[in-house]
């Protein structure tokens, strides 16, 4: 955790003219799993305080720099600072993927999701004169818990920095767009007994007996893929934890299987909820544990269409809960895009490929400037 | 634990000739939680070197008293002195069970086994000329895992002084015969899986979904009862504990299931693990984390029916596993005999009837007197 009472060493000085490639290396060189992202927030506000055309507010460890130029429509690009620990993925190195040929960096950071902050803060600073106004953010605490977010703070502190028409995250897409989220609840379900000592196990009732039939359920279940808008979201039943006994000689009365729902963007919070009661119907208790709504693709909004547009490939859905769903709560259209396979996020060997950096450099830049 | 390093406090005196019910309580009003059978232990030998028909010997807080008269017959009358924690179930009081209507020694240790123990004290005290040369055992750490186990310990110790032609148990068998013991074997039985975002679960493969099968068929099957030389053991194969899981957005890789086979005397300890290991084929691991033998009843014995012709009642199988299965493995015949209802060891309303206290003192009593 950071820690102000500590001597502070000094803040990094970042090269952002030596393009995306080279400062997704600089920001993944900077310690900051969450928590500890006081570093690097300091770095990205000196170098923000270098351009006059930014006004930049800061919420603890989260920075904001808008432009006010007065255009008619106003764009949010945001990402987050903050990291998964490392896990013998670090430094951050250039090599060759030996999978795909591709140049890449390789380590903790790259994908999830420094190249995106990176190109975020290259675009910031040479973009004086966009198309739209920019509300550039960066953020701390997006890898914990949700009440920790920093962008949900700086929302709540700061709720008029943060009027947009639309709004961009750039989260790993692999570099293509992908639309709205799959929203995400978690329950604890369980099934009771009654203890006994086990060499007389029928004087109890075996709470880890009694919840086989809801397991096999959530093997049996198969999810849907619904269309929205356009974009097909997988949805996924899953148990993710499970618990339950007391000792070696006695009958468990108790068994908790924590359940995660991902679900699409066509059932609201209040539409999963129900959901998951009813398929665990017969549970002795269900107690909903987390809950973050889902987010529409909002690919029908013109800036939406127009970024489409800029950007190779078709459009998919966003399988995973990211932030745009705070946005898409606001009445915001909101997309993901930004370099990386999402699928490597987290993972100890977390890689991006060189080109897609760039490529994603280049879209949103020819966006930012399309109608100039 | 006990800490010789400690000052010690002064050793109870204890007055057998008060009586066993007296002396149950007495016993009972020093703490010995398994661990902390230093002082109960100093109080018994105390007790006995008052004796001069008995031979003392002492094993770390084991008991070994032996008459030495020559007889053609040797009987070894065994019992534990530590119990379970206790849980607001001190101090120990008579009472009338509001269900029976019986006066009773209401509290922690009155079942298990402090009135064995007692009845015991009192007839090794009583009994300067019995008909059967005896060897009194009282020891430490039964309540514990088997490898502390007092009695184990001391027969490794000093296997000379265990020969014997019969023995016999005091654990709590509500004043009858229980013959034998079942078996009881732990197994650690998993199933794999692959990691995976919950948010893209078809990626992985659900370890908890996977188990489902296995405690389905733990919760369908129909254990038998097995008549072994005249008495009805009654099998039982339960999960007692589960876990699994890594984060809540983690498709689980790993799930285990620690199950209990208590299983009859027809069966050795290999059949046992050959049941267990055929029950979960499927399974992707199975590991024997517990295993101790079943004994029979060895009722045919003459003594065993000496004895048998002696207690009120029909002799019955003992459920769980006792000390007796010690004394089966060297081929000597064995049976539990004490005071107390069995399923109330352990229990946070343990009681004993004061009757059934005085008909075990008083059967025990005949018996060892019956040839003179």
């Amino acid at each position: 955790m950071s820690n102000s009472a500590t001597p502070r060493t000094p803040v990094p000085a970042l090269d952002i003219a030596a393009g995306p490639i080279a400062l997704t290396r600089q920001l993944c060189d900077i310690e900051s799993v969450s928590g500890d992202e006081q570093r690097i927030a300091d770095a990205v506000a000196v170098a923000l305080a270098a351009a006059p055309h930014l006004h930049v507010t800061r919420d603890g460890d989260t920075i904001i720099a808008r432009t006010e130029l007065g255009r008619t429509q106003r764009v949010i690009i945001a990402g987050h600072l903050d990291t998964v620990p490392i896990n013998n993925n670090v430094p951050v190195h250039e090599r060759v993927d030996a999978a795909t040929g591709e140049a890449v960096l390789w380590g903790r950071g790259t994908v999830d999701m420094k190249a995106g902050a990176a190109v975020q803060l290259v675009l910031a600073r040479e973009l004086t004169e966009p198309a739209y106004d920019i509300t550039w953010v960066w953020y701390d605490h997006e890898e914990v818990s949700s009440e920790l977010n920093g962008l949900g703070r700086a929302l709540r502190h700061h709720p008029e920095l943060f009027t947009a028409d639309f709004a961009i995250l750039c989260e790993p897409t692999s570099g293509g767009i992908e639309g709205g989220c799959n929203g995400t609840l978690r329950a604890r379900v369980s099934m009771l007994g009654k203890r006994a000592h086990s060499a007389r196990a029928w004087m109890g009732v075996n709470a880890l007996h009694r919840a086989a039939p809801l397991l096999q359920r959530l093997a049996e279940f198969q999810p849907e893929t619904v269309r929205v808008d356009g974009l097909d979201y997988r949805e996924g039943l899953n148990a993710v934890r499970i618990s339950g006994g007391v000792a070696g000689n006695v009958i468990p009365d108790r068994c908790d299987i924590e359940v995660n729902f991902r679900f699409a963007p066509h059932r609201s919070t209040d539409d999963a909820v129900a959901f998951v009661r009813e398929f665990f119907a017969d549970a002795d208790e269900i107690e909903i544990v987390d809950l973050a709504a889902a987010a529409r693709p909002g690919l029908d909004a013109p800036l939406a269409q127009s970024l489409v547009a800029r950007v190779a490939g078709e459009p998919h859905a966003k399988d995973g809960w990211t932030d745009v769903a705070r946005f898409a709560e606001l009445g915001m259209p909101a997309v993901n895009l930004g370099p990386g396979d999402p699928s490597l996020a987290h993972a100890d060997d977390e890689r991006v490929p060189l080109t897609q950096i760039m490529a994603v450099y280049e879209a949103l830049r020819g966006w930012l400037t399309d109608a100039l």
